[in-house]
């Protein structure tokens, strides 16, 4: 299959098999998660992957009852920060330094950049630190698909229950948006090659020649 | 090469060489871009894609001052609605309806969902479709890579500006970033050949098996 088979065969299972993603898999799709670009390369959040089956459940039953939470064989939390400190900066500029064997002090031109985003409020962080998430997800979507695993995005869950469960507050990161790892359960699964519903090309894009 | 390869290969191009993306190349980039999942399936976004070289000009001139603008062979500008309407929600029961094959009255689980989402306010609403924009981008800077297409996702534009020169403001759209494609300029992009800087797995990832 190209790349867009594999899209058209990926959709958002609502039912999974509870069968485990071999461990290589999930490595693949985790590491075009890492790949994926940000702005100013950042990567201002945190990515948890539950595998156990207990934190699974009581996410079900106080977070989310969707039954891919249970069903899956992983489950991603994508977790941006919620204020972008200079604690944070400052460890990127020496990831940065360390990573192009370069000095700190040559990055002084990232610096007024990074001023202007702590100062902002925690509500413009968040809306920019989650874009970038979402970037990542998209990335994670995509890789799961080209392994063949089913993944499912999920926004609709309780954020403040599990940030709670996970101690995401205390961490300085928000819960935005789930992904569930695993295989469809063509029995269960209502969702199960239905159509899939997409603008047409037409309408979702504009060209100017 | 495989998908980890092909995004090890990817990177933020800087200079472009201004070579033609072939058509089917780009119509393989914009038909992952319509098929990336979004919340409630809703697609609250257009995307731009600009070849007019005048016009990218003029956006260098005034909106963006990265050479890649002038020097790619496609931009695309990914452009959220900024206040979600019933008009758009009747529009995409009737795609559900028709593309499923089911009456518009048997969508009404969909009803309240979206009665929600219209009461927000124009910033509430911005965020969640930026959200769902930014999955889109996700999914065209990975299949750029997979069609060793060179894409660089930009964030640093002046917005208002931009919005003006496409007439975004009037039709409900918001830019909020900017994809060029087109091919690496080896001998002039600074950026070619240096080491991708990237969160270990063990700081990007937290385990709960």
């Amino acid at each position: 299959m190209n790349l867009t088979e594999k899209l058209n065969w990926r959709y958002a299972t609502k039912r999974m098999t509870s069968a485990k993603v071999p461990n290589e898999k999930v490595n693949n799709i985790l590491e075009s998660i890492r790949l994926a670009p940000t702005s100013l390369g950042f990567q201002p959040f945190k990515v948890i992957v539950i595998e156990n089956q207990e934190l699974r459940n009581q996410i079900f039953n106080e977070a989310c009852q969707q039954p891919q939470i249970k069903e899956c064989s992983h489950l991603l939390v994508f977790a941006p920060y919620k204020k972008v400190t200079q604690e944070q900066v400052d460890t990127y500029l020496k990831l940065f330094a360390e990573t192009r064997e370069v000095s700190v002090e040559s990055l002084s031109h990232f610096i007024p950049m990074f001023e202007n985003i702590i100062k902002q409020t925690e509500t413009e962080n968040l809306i920019w630190t989650s874009r970038q998430a979402y970037i990542a997800l998209g990335f994670g979507l995509v890789a799961a698909a080209d392994e063949q695993v089913d993944a499912t995005p999920i926004e609709g869950f309780n954020p403040s229950k599990l940030n709670s469960i996970l101690g995401l507050d205390e961490n300085n990161l928000e819960s935005v948006c789930l992904l569930t790892l695993g295989y469809r359960n063509e029995a269960t699964d209502y969702l199960f090659n239905k159509k899939k519903v997409r603008k047409s090309k037409e309408n979702l894009f504009t060209f100017l020649n």
